[in-house]
């Protein structure tokens, strides 16, 4: 008997997540924040007392964090639901409401690598030439397959923008549950607005459609401002979806320590804030340094990271790394693309520095 | 559109995990330890590190405490997985092999609920009447369902009693795979022996059998030693079924704080040990002594709890709580029985004051 052929005919083809420690000198490749999000003084003395206690479960409604969740997010804490990672709330999703999936690509790769683990169909849309939705593909694809579930990272990843407003709005009015039956019921389905990188985007995040839309879901993360180390997601929605949802969750999903770190770090707002603009505006010294350089397009981006075009991207990928620089090399996904991760303004110069000797 | 019905069918009848926090002055009702195995001066201070660089993802192989748990289960690291909780291996398990899903009843709800979220099939067997398998029936049920997973927890939760070794080693030895092709290879299953109290028994633990036997996989737990808190569950088992219950693990599944935690409390195996040994004694005691009270039948147990009977088991739980004692009621699960976990020798006596008192 051969394993391989014991497990699900869908789990054949996936491949473990491949993670090799590369060493660096600026690690620039993981779109992670430059800064933590934690003051570790004041924290070292609060997490005393959760570890006196780590012999007891933790709260499995994550009662406090929801609470302050909720606040920042001007909903309710019944809104809330907490993930170990916004990965974690993505496999609830699916689970609880199956497939179709749709998503734009390229996009993040957890939305299909996960369909495909929970053996749910996958329906893949090429943004166009701008890196935005194709809406009449989108619509046809989305009357065709009528899909369960649609995700819609905004900004994207790996790409940085954000999606048109209007056309993320267009397929959530076209989907939109009725309850007066009116319109094409069938088409009904779940937008999913990943918004892991809205802080650093210009753009308005679509929270405040959760009362005029039930059929929309909001993803969010604290990994992209500093604490990705916490695996700490958050879905926002609609009453009725987050009591589903809550249905497949793991009780205890997020740990004592997690929740008690997450609290201290979000109670420092002003301190999270800094580090967001000073992230956004290197990012706007970034862009504007790499645009002076020859050989390399990069694309205006919304989010903590730069994608951009060399002719040579694997070469430049690698001298990069040879002198202790470690970026994001996207050329399987987009041809000839990298994506590098704002880092501090040191990190940063030291990047540009770099590029502009081995290009 | 009503969500309830947008949902997958499987997952209608669910029900979310309901978790009300009840007042008590001694919590003996979740089978955690009483004392928290974490050193708190020592532990704050390694903290501060990891609170530092909380920025940045976690280790997705969780290299150092993966290596920990190798050379304490006497396995090499690439026979062991790292679980946010032994529940996520659980749906891990069942997302990669699929059902039917067997066990019997009762034990640990979490298979069942899992495999019907995972929307699998269940065949639950009732366990005979000393709460041992059923083997007759068990092999019965094997030929004629061909499960892809069993599992057995032994100790088993909530009645206590380790399952005869024998009937495991039947159960395994007659679905394992064989190489040659020899036997029915129709009837090939992944036994999934769940150790979880195993620290508190008297029987040797499965893990010394992984050799020999391919289709044998074992989990276990730090929940019931002292980190209830912090979520961490192993599976052990060859490499070839790691490697694809890995396909289907979210990469950053066990935060930075959690490994660095369990690391640091896994490196005072003395105290560790010297916890589970006053447990274990406790847990004598506490049989002793219930064992002198008229009008309730305690079960040995080979974890650290104890499953007791008593005529008017609901009374007598209602009247514990009363008086600031929480257990759990076990009577929707067997009748007229409720579990007591083995606390400190001061709440121990308090709970045993206290059952006399209200009988």
């Amino acid at each position: 008997m051969d394993i391989q052929k014991f497990v699900k005919p869908n789990i054949r083809s996936l491949r473990a997540y491949h993670a090799e420690e590369i060493p660096c000198k600026v690690k620039l490749d993981a779109n992670e924040s430059p800064y933590s999000a934690i003051s570790n003084q004041r924290s070292a003395i609060s997490l005393e007392k959760n570890l006196q206690t780590l012999n007891r479960y933790p709260d499995p409604q994550a009662t406090s964090l929801r609470k302050l969740m909720a606040k920042e997010f001007r909903v309710k804490p019944q809104n809330v639901l907490h993930g170990n990672g916004s990965d974690e709330l993505i496999y609830y999703l699916i689970t609880t409401f199956g497939g179709p999936v749709l998503y734009p690509v390229p996009t993040f790769s957890r939305y299909g690598i996960i369909s495909q683990a929970l053996d749910e169909k996958k329906i893949e849309i090429p943004l166009d030439k701008d890196f935005d939705i194709d809406i009449e593909k989108t619509m046809t694809s989305i009357k065709k397959y009528r899909p369960k579930l649609i995700f819609l990272s905004s900004p994207n990843n790996p790409t940085g923008n954000c999606f048109t407003s209007d056309k993320i709005l267009k397929i959530i009015k076209t989907t939109s549950f009725s309850k007066q039956g009116r319109g094409d019921s069938r088409i009904s389905s779940l937008v999913v607005v990943d918004e892991a990188y809205q802080s650093f985007s210009n753009e308005k995040s679509f929270m405040p459609l959760l009362d005029k839309y039930r059929n929309l879901i909001i993803l969010n993360t604290l990994s992209k401002i500093g604490l990705a180390g916490l695996r700490l997601g958050f879905l926002i929605a609609n009453e009725e979806i987050i009591n589903e949802v809550n249905k497949v969750r793991l009780p205890f999903n997020v740990n004592s320590i997690s929740q008690a770190v997450a609290i201290e770090a979000l109670k420092n707002k002003k301190k999270l804030r800094s580090y967001i603009t000073s992230i956004i505006s290197e990012r706007k010294r970034l862009f504007r340094e790499m645009e002076k350089i020859d050989g390399i397009t990069p694309y205006p981006s919304d989010a903590n990271f730069i994608l951009f075009r060399a002719a040579d991207a694997v070469g430049v990928y690698k001298r990069l790394l040879e002198k202790g620089v470690l970026i994001r090399n996207m050329t399987r996904v987009i041809e000839n693309c990298l994506r590098v991760t704002v880092g501090t303004p040191g990190e940063n110069t030291v990047f540009l520095k770099t590029l502009k000797q081995v290009l």
